[in-house]
């Protein structure tokens, strides 16, 4: 089986949203009048963002997942991806579990493969991924205002916790772990939400490299401090075996779960309250934009704590 | 220095043909009406596509250069392009150098860089590109028709013969194993060619894999067949310093040039000269349309050659 087989049998499908698909030099898209693409790109390798038993199914998903959490973090609404794969064999039983995860995924979003690349190497796994929304709409980072609250969707920390067990840090019984792992692997991309936040939020990510660090990029952006009241912020409830101090790294500074943390006026607390009880999505208040330029941790009486660990960085912290 | 610090001090510049860049979720495209986008990814990987001690300036140069060279086969003008690198380290000078190389091939097609992403891995160059055409006019695979004259720009071959010589199977003298190892590392995508070529062409696409390899492409996709006239084929004049087999492997099948090969009707023929002349390109006229579904080698009295060497694929071969 050659290169151009491999993409016809593993990936070639009919191409929606796009005028012509895999198999030319290039694909073809055409966008609606008054719309904006968002564009993201994401690489994974293999040992350092996935284990190299992971399964390829599961596999599959969360490359598509992660890519899709940055649109969802725009809030804009999913159309296309490409993949490049660089493969040290063609293991027909990796690539077809592979891309059926990926494909179904691409499916439960309803969005199709336009093209990509297959090469012999590395095992490593590129997309891009391109959504489109209302022109000027988009959820940026940088339009955070003083006094705004801060927002995080569903629990946090469930995946990293499943990273520190399969790392020997921790070790978790195993009904726990599998939980753990299932938000490691599949992780949701809150797609539903961003686009429902769009008018609603000023600043909006994905947390992916956990919530204390990705935080400081909307201060950076939107040239502000914030405060994030510990107390508050919504934790995985098997994260209640863990001793204190982990849990707290699990939650504050674990990205594995991609979920959204976003600033909003406090003018429309109702509405986000309204909004996670219409998306049966855990949306909880958890600090404001204060003046200033860093992120600060406070305890129950408002009193600042030291943050010791810090978010995960692809280039600081050997996996 | 960290990951965002990488990617601020090495490719973060000012988005042209984007409203938002690198630095959020995701970049932000508007398109304009009646255009639609050309979408094409590569991936590069150290030692299959590139060789190790390559010059890292010449190679962020090159991995731009193969990428265009999927949109002039298009036919589209370039926009934008995404860039997804693992590193094995950080080594500041070549990231200077292949930045320097990168960013100077965007600013002479007047594209920008809008995302991306870096991580620690085996080296490897994702990239992903799109660039604009009039909706409808694109160079597709499928639109060769029986008759057509088949085309080809430049001379070929002369890439192939540096890798020959890379790989030890010939040995080039000096100053002309520099000329070719120029054509191999600097390839110039024909972007202006294929521009002109929308209304001219039926079909195009560019050598990556070797004219007789490529033409097949052309030959499924439009359902027909295809001759070549081996004496008509244009080759690099140090090509002559090769023994007569393996010149025509690097002219037949060398796939390192990057020029197009295209199709038209008789009835351009006399248009595509002038536009030659124009560009200052060579076009030159070396096979034609024919039926059934194969690609047919034919010497100066028009009999059939055998064919004794494929097109580079990227799994069929070790490199």
């Amino acid at each position: 089986m050659n290169e151009f087989d491999l993409i016809a049998h593993y990936f070639k499908r009919p191409a929606k949203n796009a005028d012509l698909g895999v198999g030319d030099d290039a694909a073809l898209i055409s966008v609606a009048a008054g719309h904006q693409l968002a564009i993201s790109a994401d690489m994974l390798v293999e040992g350092r963002h996935f284990f190299p038993d992971a399964d390829p199914e599961r596999l599959g998903r969360k490359v598509l997942a992660v890519n899709l959490s940055d649109l969802a973090a725009m809030g804009a609404t999913p159309s296309w991806f490409t993949l490049s794969l660089a493969l040290p064999k063609i293991d027909e039983t990796w690539l077809a579990a592979f891309s059926r995860g990926l494909l179904a995924m691409a499916d439960e979003y309803d969005i199709s493969l336009i093209g990509g690349d297959t090469t012999r190497g590395p095992l490593t796994i590129a997309i891009q991924i391109a959504g489109s929304l209302p022109r000027g709409q988009a959820l940026l980072r940088s339009g955070a205002r003083l006094g705004d609250e801060i927002w995080v969707s569903g629990p946090l920390g469930a995946g990293a916790a499943a990273v520190m067990h399969r790392t020997g840090r921790i070790k978790l019984v195993d009904e726990l772990a599998k939980r753990c792992d299932l938000r490691l692997d599949l992780p949701t991309p809150r797609i539903a939400l961003g686009q429902r936040l769009r008018g609603i939020a000023s600043a909006a990510l994905d947390i992916s490299d956990g919530l204390l660090a990705d935080l400081r990029h909307i201060c950076e952006q939107s040239a502000c401090g914030a405060e994030v009241w510990l107390e508050t912020v919504p934790f995985a409830e098997d994260l209640h075996a863990l001793p204190e101090s982990l849990r707290q790294e699990a939650f504050l500074a674990g990205g594995d779960d991609y979920e959204l943390c976003f600033t909003a006026s406090p003018d429309q607390h109702k509405a986000i309250i309204s909004l996670g009880v219409e998306l049966n999505l855990g949306l909880t208040c958890v600090g404001k934009i204060i003046p200033g330029h860093t992120v600060q941790l406070l305890d129950a009486n408002k009193q600042p704590l030291p943050i010791t660990f810090h978010g995960f960085d692809h280039f600081a912290y050997e996996s």
